[in-house]
């Protein structure tokens, strides 16, 4: 059902069945450390590449979904995928050798939240039995393509992201007693107008807001309904605009109860800057920890909000400005 | 309603309201000439590069198909788009200045059908009353991003496709008395092993033979239920390709009844080798031509299967081959 606003309530409880979560090395010595499946020794993964590599951690991720769901690839209806590199090519290879349905996404940093949303809709219509949502991102792959060559050693500015090596993959389908989604809201574009690529953040929180308060006003919630309102990944700067805008739009302090999937996956002392970004970050925080502390049901009613900086180089190189997204699913108790 | 083997029935008359369509100025010279709303007289459609050129080209086709259905932007309730430039910005840029939801699709040249299948099954399942379903590529914006510099001059070969500068759109939503899209089948990647980046004709036509079967064997039907089964956009090479997969497999002569939106969008004469491709190809052939002949009901049970060629310049540096899918869609009769 369709809300007036844009919200979808969807009414026959899509069940988030297990994730996968699998990551680099870096990721691993952060505060997340014990909630990945999987933690590769160096950023090549025993490929020829890093794309190469990055393709491997998608196919990995499924495999840790599968297994704790005890499903098979077969059983998979529809997989919904997506990345960073040119033309997604991680997730294309990544998903040739099963004989399943694909649908690419492009959502940028937004991808995971985007197959997550379609793969409820998808559940919640009857148009598939299990899905399965993916995304990733490589450090060295998207350090190649979006900025200098590595070995250029370019300065980065406090307000930069570092780009999470790593994926996520949540199974859906219809199950008793497993947490649901029960919501989503599909983001619109939002280009507040900044031109800084070092800045993210400052880009993305415009169209956090707008989706996030969508939400609450379409289902006539507060934040304090919530356990917990998960952003991906707005990173340190992102975040405390992401909050400013609410205390000032809104009046209400989200403090308490809002984190942020780039925050949450480095300490601060590992120089990550303003945090982590990437596909892959908000993928592998919410296969991962989030997934688990959902259904160790320490956070029961959580509103997970993925966004997207939809820029290529070519278009900074232009002059344009970084249009932002953000869609979010909301998950409610088992 | 999902078939055993994934055809997904759609019961409720999802109906195709409206198109637009827009293209170069050497399409406009084919065969399709009379079926364009608008032709461009140069490349760069006012833009300061070809990039802006194609963003723009998305617009005009949106804002054509809106006039023609009688209906405002702020009447669509998401938008499902992508094209073929790294990070998808053309579409991202277009429709930015939309105050409507908003999902971003990658699936090369078989983008536009995955929007298809997406906006019939959105309006199917109540999750929206008005969707656009867009996709758009430039000759010049691809040509340099995935081939040699233009000033190079580089020799095509004989089984290489022109890359379409075009856009489409095409509005769904309930309405009486409109064509219907009645089933709609989500394509698996399928990897034939072809690494000739100059025949993505061979690559493309072991999935469309796929998916086009499915639906056959899933809803009980053959060729000759259908008016016209249409692929987009394998090109010649491809479509004598999928023809022989169907005669040698099945035994059935797909002839009389298969077209291609590559072979369709230009005369031979037009030195285009094996045909047109790009992601505007078959969205402009199915928004302009295809459309407007189902409204005209001399077509009235169509199967359109959009394929796609998975590949990256960076993928097939890297000696992959080239993953092929197929989406389709089918219209039933007003």
């Amino acid at each position: 059902m369709r809300c007036e606003k844009g919200t979808i309530l969807l009414n026959k409880r899509p069940a988030l069945l297990a994730g996968g979560a699998v990551a680099g090395k870096k990721e691993g010595e952060g505060p997340l450390e014990d909630s990945f499946d999987y933690l590769l020794r160096d950023g090549r993964f025993g490929q020829k590449s890093w794309e190469k590599a990055e393709t491997e951690l998608q196919n990995e991720a499924v495999r840790f979904a599968l297994d704790k769901a005890k499903l098979s690839a077969s059983d998979l209806d529809c997989i919904f995928s997506g990345d960073l590199l040119n033309q997604c090519v991680a997730s294309s290879f990544a998903h040739r050798a099963t004989d399943t349905a694909y649908l690419g996404l492009y959502g940028a940093c937004s991808t995971f939240a985007e197959g997550l949303a379609l793969s409820a809709m998808f559940v919640n219509a009857g148009y598939a039995r299990y899905t399965a949502a993916c995304a990733s991102s490589h450090f060295c792959s998207a350090e190649r393509q979006y900025r200098y060559p590595m070995e250029y050693g370019g300065q980065r500015t406090p307000t930069a992201q570092w780009t999470v090596t790593g994926a996520g993959c949540v199974l859906m389908g219809f199950r008793e007693n497993a947490p649901c989604i029960d919501a989503v809201a599909i983001g619109k574009i939002v280009d507040a107008g900044i031109t800084d690529v070092n800045n993210m953040g400052a880009a993305m929180a415009p169209a956090a807001y707008e989706t996030v308060r969508q939400v609450f006003d379409d289902t006539a919630t507060a934040p304090e309904d919530y356990d917990l309102i998960v952003t991906g990944d707005l990173g340190q700067v992102g975040s405390d605009l992401f909050r400013d805008l609410f205390l000032v739009e809104c009046g209400c302090d989200l403090k308490e109860r809002h984190m942020d999937c780039g925050v949450m996956m480095f300490d601060p002392k590992q120089g990550v800057n303003a945090g982590g970004s990437g596909a892959g970050c908000s993928a592998a925080v919410f296969a991962g920890y989030l997934l688990r502390e959902i259904q160790n049901r320490r956070y029961r009613r959580v509103l997970f909000a993925g966004t997207g900086a939809l820029l290529s180089p070519l278009s900074s190189q232009q002059g344009e400005s970084i249009p932002g997204i953000c869609h979010a699913v909301r998950i409610g108790g088992v």
